[in-house]
């Protein structure tokens, strides 16, 4: 495999709806899958569409794991902070606050989230477009976040 | 609670001192609270501070839990790194290096460094203003960060 | 050892070649030294160079440790990933993808890749100039990196 092959042929795909937008825009790769980070990125997230703000999600590694069917629910804290994860829990559930799946579903209904899923990732862990949630926009490769981030107001990696 | 919760009003709030600021900004997310990351961020943010810049720090999670009181003079390194811990620290030592905490004493006396903490995170780990270490300007949710970054040089999640 | 001296002189340096340069950007700080960071961030640095930008990677504390000679070839998932280490192996052998220190020395030969080694983590560490792999191209401090990355169009740390 060439270091080409990792790239896919940029289009220009900074936009939802297929016209160019004039709408800020958070750009987040979601490296990890765990709940600490889920709720940091989808927090993030879901406050940016609240603003009007478009938000582009772009999983990859642990990120995309947790967007395989059925995974965010399993979602915990990593193995530093397990001590924690029953308090965080009945906490969490007591405030009735949404889990990170309700809050993905929320930013979704928004028309302003756009889901990514990374597909070198895809391809190192065997994972197909079908295992995903229904909610992924576009299977893509770096040089689509790259495009997209280029024009974004803020970008972080999660 | 419903995720409007989540979003304080949006409140423009990316100046020091209450005046739009011409100078460059360093925006960080300080999501992590150990050794490792709390000296990336700190280094970052006293750089910044000496060459002219602001500094924004919004402490989330574990950097939530680092800023509470007495809590950053006992950070240490992640798990996967806990055989360097006793190197590092004797190296830092022999070094006469700033603590963490001296770090962001000093960029405080710079006058150009304002520290959030995250408000979600305090009501998830029942975190109360006072246990906050003093030098906290402002309790804030994921919008005031929003603000502050869209309008930043450099942004960061650490 | 004072603040001050975490700063370097402040040269603007956010050119390779010597002169202002008018390419897009990517500027990355890793911190991280584990396979799937490392992955994360030369994909998205080999995507970025093959798509005409710079790419400025600043090696920071484990990124630090993994461009010692010999250290990238023996990087690993982190704990909480052991247990799909040897299948993420076996499956990017099968796809013949190159490994991170290859994907590092394609993005070198572009002519667009500029790698820096964090002089206070050196210190920190005890790491000589010596120790490194011979592609870095400067020692320099967080001042070098935030002049590179106020003027970049997308800046992460991995």
């Amino acid at each position: 495999m060439s270091v080409l092959d990792l790239t896919e042929s940029v289009t220009v795909k900074n936009t939802i709806g297929g016209f160019v937008s004039e709408k800020k825009k958070l750009a987040l790769i979601v490296h990890s899958g765990t709940l600490d980070k889920l709720y940091c990125a989808f927090i993030l997230g879901s406050t940016a569409t609240s603003m009007g703000w478009e938000a582009h999600l772009y999983f990859t590694f642990w990120g995309l794991h947790a967007i395989v069917k059925g995974a965010m629910e399993k979602a915990g804290l990593p193995s530093d902070y397990k001590k924690m994860d029953k308090q965080m829990r009945e906490r969490l559930k007591q405030m009735k606050y949404p889990t990170p799946y309700e809050l993905l579903q929320r930013m979704k209904t928004s028309g302003l989230l756009k889901i990514y899923a990374c597909t070198p990732t895809m391809e190192m862990f065997a994972i197909k477009r079908e295992d995903l949630i229904p909610e992924v926009d576009e299977l893509a490769g770096a040089a689509t976040f790259l495009a997209v981030a280029a024009d974004a107001e803020v970008t972080l990696l999660v």
